[in-house]
């Protein structure tokens, strides 16, 4: 294993390395997707052309390519949620079974809502543009959101400690890795605090009634890549504390082990790079908020701040029911 | 006095809203301000051609003006942070002699650092370019610095109520408005703690004893304006849980008085805009912080947090001493 030890700073690049889209778009010839006139992600060159030949095999293409715009859009009479949802389907179907993207191996069969401009920050509706298979979502570069929940319990002498989970070496992505005791995507339509009740459950063991404290400290926002393609994410983060004589147990294989840390382990352990780098990000934000990682120990504080806080230039949807809730 | 209700989005809109850098530079003909090949700020065309003027007049003008590239910068011998603090507190001299910058008619006598290049963001240095009196941080539209404390206290029933200052009727800026319990502006190249504590003891009250509980959580960043000028801004966010029997008094005139206030009567305050801007953004970023407001109540959860968290086009200072203090 690596032994070096990185800076904070190093460390939150690491998840927000993206930069500048437009930049990016120059850089490597990537092509805009737009929906209703709204930039919602961006693909690789190569993702398009395999994409557009499925696209253009069918009856009525739901996809249009534009080579010298470089922006894939859908074609005209694919203008509604429904219709959108049923034919990027069937085009992920057709490029599973041809084993056309890497990604796709990974099938999650949970489906992601692609925001757009209709009601993503507008009044009423819920700004949705379609559904999207959650493992393809890389390819198209979309706004995906998720649920982080920083686990912690009080010893009787004031002190916090953290609860830190050790990723399933058999996990797809990032096996072996540290993580938040429960985290996950925010997937098939669910809002923030239904995903929290669900992810406290199947990873962490956590029942409703203490789920039920977890509370919304906020968001971190990133714009990461990886192997398999772009993610410009959104993370909730909740603060969750635990009675001292909790114990989290892994419901679903997704977590090798639990552990309980000092912050001095955790921080050790963010600084040797042991951390899933948007995990590591949650908890950089968490030491921030606490009071941990201060203007006057960390010289890097405002710089760091401006890489956990990023504005991502894609819809913001609203996952609220109403104002007055 | 305003009537109206407004959504907690119009109100940090309110704080943040120059939008775009380049855009306004270009909308407005504004100068940018570049030192050692760093944007530091950007200036009105007016105040550039006064403060030529004034430069002109001098010996060795200190300040050159590029009109075509729309571009303000320091003259080649004025090369160090001495000389140009030197000759901008001697060319500021002279314009507020001559009346010229309505601005300057509120000297404070208080000096901001302006951060460059040098250090700024790399090993070592603090990063400063330059100082310059307070009162013309708006006409150079230089990134400025401040600590806002909120000042809270828990009830034995385990609610918290929220200490809120209402501005002096006699201050030169938002007479009448609420304010945190106390806030100010770094300045004289104080440290972020250094000023907490100043700040504690002047506007309210607060022994260094108890200002010393209060807890660093962060930032917030806005780009504002006023009739003075532009102001792209950091705050230091501190929470200060104060005990049940403190009363916070006005020690230095600026504040007329303050209230305890439950949760809703502050975020009544804040939707009847009866708050200075940029500490309604301040409130704002608490009650997020602390889960009163959430992704469930409030519809514009994630457009309010990107106007909380601006990046600043300009360079971010380190206020630590060291990585290991």
């Amino acid at each position: 294993m690596d032994q070096a030890v990185y800076s904070v700073l190093d460390i939150v690049r690491r998840c927000n390395g993206v930069g500048d889209l437009d930049q990016l778009v120059a850089a490597e010839g990537l092509y805009r997707f737009v929906v209703d006139g709204v930039l919602v992600g961006a693909a690789s060159s190569s993702d398009v052309q395999q994409l557009r030949k499925v696209s253009d095999s069918q009856a009525n293409p739901p996809f249009a390519v534009d080579d010298e715009q470089r922006q894939l859009t859908f074609a005209g009479w694919c203008d509604d949620r429904e219709k959108r949802s049923a034919a990027v389907a069937a085009v992920l179907g057709q490029l599973r079974a041809a084993g056309a993207w890497a990604s796709l191996a990974k099938w999650r069969s949970e489906l992601y809502m692609v925001y757009g401009g209709g009601g993503g920050g507008g009044a009423g509706g819920d700004g949705v543009a379609f559904a999207l298979e959650r493992a393809a979502s890389y390819n198209f570069g979309v706004r995906t959101f998720g649920v982080h929940i920083n686990g912690t319990t009080r010893l009787e002498s004031g002190e916090t400690r953290m609860w830190v989970a050790r990723r399933s070496l058999q996990k797809q992505t990032w096996p072996g890795y540290l993580d938040q005791i429960v985290a996950g995507g925010i997937g098939n339509g669910a809002g923030v605090r239904a995903s929290v009740a669900k992810e406290c459950g199947e990873e962490g063991g956590i029942p409703p009634e203490l789920a039920a404290r977890a509370i919304c400290a906020g968001t971190i926002q990133y714009f990461t890549r990886s192997e398999l393609g772009l993610q410009p994410e959104t993370q909730f983060v909740f603060d969750l504390e635990l009675p001292r004589d909790f114990v989290p147990f892994p419901n679903d294989g997704e977590v090798d082990s639990f552990h309980l840390w000092t912050i001095d382990e955790v921080m050790d352990n963010i600084r040797r790079n042991r951390f899933k780098p948007n995990c590591a990000a949650c908890v950089v934000d968490f030491m921030i908020r606490h009071g941990h990682l201060t203007p006057e120990n960390e010289p890097d504080y405002l710089e760091i701040l401006d890489n956990l806080h990023v504005k991502l230039p894609f819809p913001a949807p609203r996952f609220a029911a109403s104002r007055d809730a």
